[in-house]
């Protein structure tokens, strides 16, 4: 059977660069790099070459980038950790509605364990966030906007660089969760003009358990990981040195490929979606039309529970998700999709398609066919589809 | 040259089985784990069968069993996360004075940043806590004790036992980190009466950014890392399944190999122990004499400096270390020594030897004859020392 994987955004296979790249620090160079011998030294060089590469791709500088564990890791320690080492200044946080569960939790956090108050900002039907409002959201006690650079839901780009530039003038800091872009579209941290920004190693093709985080130059923040004095007492814990060397190979290949690649996911992306819109009824596609990440397209169709067309399109072998990874097993209703003004019954039938560059323009039209018959079979079941098409 | 690396506690090669296992999950069976189609089930299921390992390696359950990025991270998780859980109760811990940096750097967190009262249990001379000290140091405000397992810098096994029976009889909750024990000495968490155990994944042949913690069954504690639903909603960021199922093929080889392993080191550590103390003059074994990791010796070399001493053995082919990793950069004076009373000065010259399952009798030989060499020779450039064995 064809095999079509369209769940890039959920999870990607490493390259076979990153890979190959990472396999001697496995066994060989396996030292700890802050060993106080000339073996470790090694390791420790390899670590700076990934983060200079890492570095590369984002436009910061080495000494501005912190390995992590993961995407999630990294928007808990910006989040938490920007704010806890603000505290003189105050307690009060704003995140967009649509953050990530990671960006939102570590939020609620704050709001349980630190008395902070959280500003949820509202975002437009096409998601996004309106910057006089956050302008308005700011108060005196603001000590960070959290805004996420592209949604992995619903696929738009945030005008990030206007909304920084809003918390600069008033002296706030600005994170943005960047998971869904770093590696799709340019990110450049000094035309973003962000203090902080989140990136995962797998959505760049280097092996989960990988992440990083950009911080301005002598930004403070509060440790997620206390301990030893790895990464300059900003995270303890032995370095995965096999990870962080893959990273660093896929930044470098990333960074070279992101033109190209973006054009040939836009293209695939154009056919989907147009070819959706063109064969389904009653089609919902969701985000904003042109300002979105190149390779996603997302659709709530009516009448369809979204787990059942994710499981009838596996069976057909297409491999989408319902939204993200994260949340897909735990709500019933994304709150993204509400935080836009969908309604919750349509929202059931959401599916998210993320591209990646070897997809191709068949897959993208097998999917079509797979997809208008597959929810016609599931609208065919359902009573209130009938119904609802009948009246 | 000959090359004996005696610092495995820095660092470990991972094991062949353990890369064999993972390596189909970095670019085959890449999918996440928590998507909703069958090869995602595939993957989760993977994961779930390196639970089960883990778990049995500790006589645990699966369910308790819960993957981080390193035994920091577990140390974190354990002592922040369960102390933020019980805040009602109170705001008092208890840790030693000995306990690795993660746990000393996180109590100090609460200590700073939720107005936590934190004692540090002092330990006698062979880095043992005595019981009755930490009986009397519990308050109606304790909820945590978090003591070591086995102290990675003077390799003094804790008895556990003992000390967690106290905390039962209390009703407060024990940690212990027992990140160099795991794979060194049987560990079984029932025996032990432990409510919390960090362990790390590299100690056991699996690769850095692997970890896990034990946490008795329905033990409630606050999540490190906010967001989605990975690991029950107590760690968020997609799993490392590369990682996970790696450990989880260490540890079952672990579970197999410890009781020989565990005799080999010893005749090691005793041939290295022995030629030491009878070839260098002014050496202090330090931490217990007998109730110690198998593998572990360690020594104080009067008017020798540790770093240096490491840098010349390194040259001869012996690679070991000033103490922990983590720490070797940062600090001059190792807290740990100054705990059991040892001399600051004299402290300067501590070495480490962490011993492998590959090390021979031959390589414990020639470690004795380089070490002799060494220490003369760095002796023989100290005013101090030569003041000092003049007088």
């Amino acid at each position: 059977m064809k095999r079509v994987y369209l769940d890039h955004a959920s999870a990607t296979p490493v390259r076979r660069e990153a890979l190959e790249a990472m396999m001697p620090y496995f066994a060989e160079a396996f030292e700890n790099p802050s060993s106080v011998y000339d073996r470790g030294f090694a390791i420790k060089a390899a670590v700076d070459e990934a983060r200079e590469k890492v570095a590369s791709l984002i436009h910061a500088k080495p000494k501005e980038v912190l390995f992590t564990s993961s995407g999630a890791e990294s928007n808990n320690l910006a989040v938490k950790g920007a704010a806890l080492a603000n505290l003189r200044k105050g307690r009060h946080i704003i995140v967009s509605a649509i953050e990530h569960h990671s960006v939102l939790n570590a939020a609620r956090y704050l709001e349980r364990f630190h008395d902070f108050e959280v500003t949820f900002l509202p975002v437009t039907e096409t998601g996004l966030v309106d910057p006089e409002r956050l302008r308005r959201a700011i108060t005196d006690d603001t000590v960070l906007v959290s805004i996420m650079h592209g949604n992995n839901e619903i696929g738009t780009l945030q005008s990030v660089a206007e909304l920084s530039a809003i918390c600069r003038e008033k002296g706030v800091l600005f994170h943005t969760d960047a998971v869904a872009t770093v590696g799709q579209v340019p990110v450049d941290v000094e035309a973003l003009g962000v203090d902080l920004l989140s990136l995962s190693g797998p959505a760049l093709g280097a092996p989960k358990g990988t992440g990083a985080l950009f911080f301005r130059d002598r930004l403070r923040f509060v440790p997620l990981i206390h301990g030893g004095i790895q990464e300059n007492g900003r995270r303890a814990g032995t370095e995965n040195v096999p990870g962080i060397v893959a990273l660093g190979k896929a930044a470098e290949l990333a960074q070279g490929e992101l033109e190209k690649k973006a054009a040939h996911l836009q293209t695939l992306r154009h056919a989907l979606v147009e070819g959706v819109l063109g064969a389904v009824p009653r089609v919902h596609h969701t985000g904003h039309p042109e300002q979105r990440l190149p390779g996603h397209a997302s659709f709530c169709f009516e009448g369809v529970e979204g787990e059942a067309l994710i499981f009838l399109l596996a069976q057909n072998g297409v491999y989408a998700s319902t939204g993200s990874a994260c949340a897909s097993k735990a709500l019933k209703t994304s709150p993204v999709l509400i935080a836009i003004g969908m309604d919750a019954a349509v929202a059931q039938g959401s599916v998210v398609f993320t591209l990646g560059p070897d997809n191709t323009l068949d897959e993208a039209t097998y999917t079509v066919d797979v997809l208008t018959k597959v929810v016609d079979r599931l609208r065919s079941f359902s009573p209130v589809w009938r119904k609802k098409t009948a009246a």
